[in-house]
């Protein structure tokens, strides 16, 4: 493992030896004589001995070591990390290469493991097949500005410029369409992987690039089945993680979240019971509105119906149903895309779509009925400008059936459970404008 | 579900209903006077009834409905799938949105989402942290012709140009080097995502993106622990996809794997049992010149030392072997990457590098020990024209440790164990050049 600290005392040197596969480290026991001046914080070990029972209580075992081997030294001077130094998040940042030698990233990133691997067995042990949805795709229907266009090496600077694929294509941003495809033979399947928007934000809740965790469901016709869904999905991964990897929760709980966000929302004792009960806000979009319109305080955009919900909405929203998930239902018709499930309630026109909104993040998951009923659906792209692949109508043709489904942003995820306050701290390698480190 | 097939008789109309959670079907038996025109293959129903231990020994149990509702219809005429038809593969091929209600298809898409799942249980289990590495990269080093590039959509088209990320900025090929970052601090871990090649190619066993896995360990000195992993992963994946999906994997043996392979590789009584022996082929490049300079057949490349193994050499290695999975170790130093560990062994200078040979596929997996040795890749670095970036000899001075690792191409690995020809029908939505569909 590596050394995380040293101390030789005259008769007796500690080391504490980490190898990464939990957040505490073992204490190795050795006689000063087995001392050597390349045995500093940083540097790899190989330590022979013997596993006893400690007689602190700080650890179960200890190790007496026999003979210690500096497999690679660390200069400690040039090492940007120092022993026993809690870094600042934005410190770390700048060495993408070393920062998950760090207490905070190690445990960060055995939890989004652990959760990685809990939403995988949650979809599987529920029936759901795994998708492999592409990434690059030639889709190039919605936001056109943000996609990230892909061509070959060289190409480009070629005059005649000729694509790859025949057709210019894209970076996905969202594996919707070809998990509806599947979700029309597998009836329920999800897929979890990467997705891109070409932002040019440096915002604390965006990345160039960042995983979504999708999944499409035939057979429903109500949104209340989504909504079920993202909930059962929150409260097994959450559940995992929290009993898989306590310690490194806790590392967040106690020196990362802010203390207000702690005591609200997930400082409580009882975590788990807590977000058992957690689900419970579930308001429409007419509600929310006249909620906010009731709202003692003024916003810079002024809520009316029609119009999106912005941030400071959203926080109001959130805050007045007690600093808790809140589910928003019924979005207005000419807000949302062409896809969305016509709820035919005229004259405030609404679609079948759903967000979640959660504490201190915003949007979380976001999901809709799909409109199945190839009239419907004929109709609504006439009134729209959509480049669409005459593929989707077929999906329509072809035993269409009621599905919906919904995707969960999975760096925003790990922000809500541990409070972290930047999604640049809550992926390996944070791509951003600007930015493309390694 | 969705309606399999229709039989219409005097006394009862029989139906075969499926929801894609399986090869099999469900048996409805109801009256004929539910009959209904829009009861067609690849309508969708709803079927409401009892189900009842079936006489017939095909199964187990059938459905007697009591109502049948036509979710959505199917137009039989224009709908490219026919009731009872086994359509190629290269049929089914145009039609990316609906190939997966095709058999083959569905068996091979819940083939690879069991198999997504035990490789990623395969390393949990052994204690590896899962990394989501980087698809946007800016390390521009390796076959710089075969990567594709990114730009922001239409920022390309303007005079002055700039680059999102202030740098060039590819898909990535590969995820080693980010890998090689976590193996600094979680002693073992991988990762399983897309990977990117241009290649102008229509081969059989290449696609544009395709995806990989790769595991990176920490305090290993030998290949034999790679190889290990690498064999590890192999059956213990294989044997998960063959228990849990037996009748999926029962089809492809039987109708769509060529009979010699079957016969050969995969399709003795005894699957499981027979993977487990199947690792026992180890040779060294030397030795692998040697067995080529004898062979009784000419080649079209000249086998010789120094020399890359070209398909038609690992063909016959393969054979030579007895037509089982083959692994090539200690390559020529100077066919290869500068990061792979120096033997230090000349004059036949080689360096330690494994490549897993399997029957039908050629190279099924690639790996080696990476050089940790600060002055060795510092001196090789001099005489190769890479562009690295300085942080990869960062890892090498603070805590270097000797490891190595390895890549696995995922769809390959489907296609040996299933013995499937063509790449392009085991992946959900195949990009490559010319094509990319949906």
């Amino acid at each position: 493992g590596w050394v995380r600290s040293v101390r030789s005392q005259k008769e007796v040197l500690f080391l504490h030896i980490n190898d990464g596969s939990s957040l505490e480290s073992l204490q190795v026991v050795a006689d000063p004589s087995l001392d050597n001046r390349d045995l500093s914080f940083g540097s790899a070990v190989e330590v022979q001995g013997k596993l006893v029972k400690s007689p602190h209580k700080m650890q179960n075992v200890e190790l007496k070591a026999e003979t210690i081997r500096v497999v690679g030294p660390c200069d400690a001077w040039s090492f940007p990390l120092k022993m026993k130094e809690r870094h600042p998040l934005e410190y770390v940042r700048q060495f993408p290469h070393l920062r998950c030698r760090n207490n905070t990233l190690g445990s960060l990133l055995r939890i989004r493991s652990e959760a990685t691997a809990a939403i995988h067995s949650f979809f599987q042990d529920n029936g759901y097949v795994h998708i492999h949805t592409p990434i690059i795709t030639s889709n190039d229907c919605e936001g056109a500005g943000e996609l990230f266009q892909i061509e070959v090496g060289w190409a480009r600077e070629s005059v005649e410029k000729t694509h790859f694929f025949n057709v210019p294509a894209f970076l996905t941003v969202s594996g919707q369409l070809h998990l509806e495809v599947m979700a029309g033979a597998f009836t329920h399947v999800f897929t979890f992987g990467p997705t891109f928007r070409a932002e040019n934000s440096q915002s604390r809740r965006h990345l160039a690039e960042f995983y979504m965790v999708e999944a499409e469901l035939s057979f429903t016709e109500s949104l209340q089945d989504i909504m079920q869904v993202m909930e059962d999905l929150f409260k097994t991964a959450t559940n995992t993680v929290l009993s898989k990897c306590p310690r490194d929760v806790e590392l967040f709980h106690k020196y990362i979240a802010p203390a207000q966000k702690v005591t609200n929302v997930i400082g409580k004792n009882y975590l788990k019971d807590f977000f058992f009960f957690l689900f419970s806000c579930r308001i429409s979009y007419n509600e929310a509105v006249e909620i906010l319109k009731q709202a003692p305080q003024t916003f810079t955009f002024k809520p009316e119906w029609g119009c999106d919900l912005q941030t400071e909405h959203e926080k109001y929203l959130v805050k007045h149903c007690g600093e808790v998930p809140v589910f928003v239902i019924n979005y207005p018709y000419d807000l949302k895309p062409f896809y969305m499930r016509d709820n035919e309630d005229g004259p405030q026109h609404t679609v079948a779509a759903v967000d979640l909104l959660v504490p201190g993040i915003g949007e979380l998951c976001g999901g809709s009925l799909r409109e199945e009923r190839l009239p419907l659906l004929k109709s609504r792209l006439e009134s729209v400008t959509v480049c669409l692949n005459y593929r989707y109508l077929d999906l329509r043709k072809f035993g269409s059936v009621p599905h919906g489904g919904f995707g969960m942003g999975f760096e925003r995820y790990l922000q809500y459970i541990l409070g972290v306050d930047n999604i640049k701290d809550v992926i390996p390698f944070p791509r951003f404008s600007h930015s493309c480190l390694l």
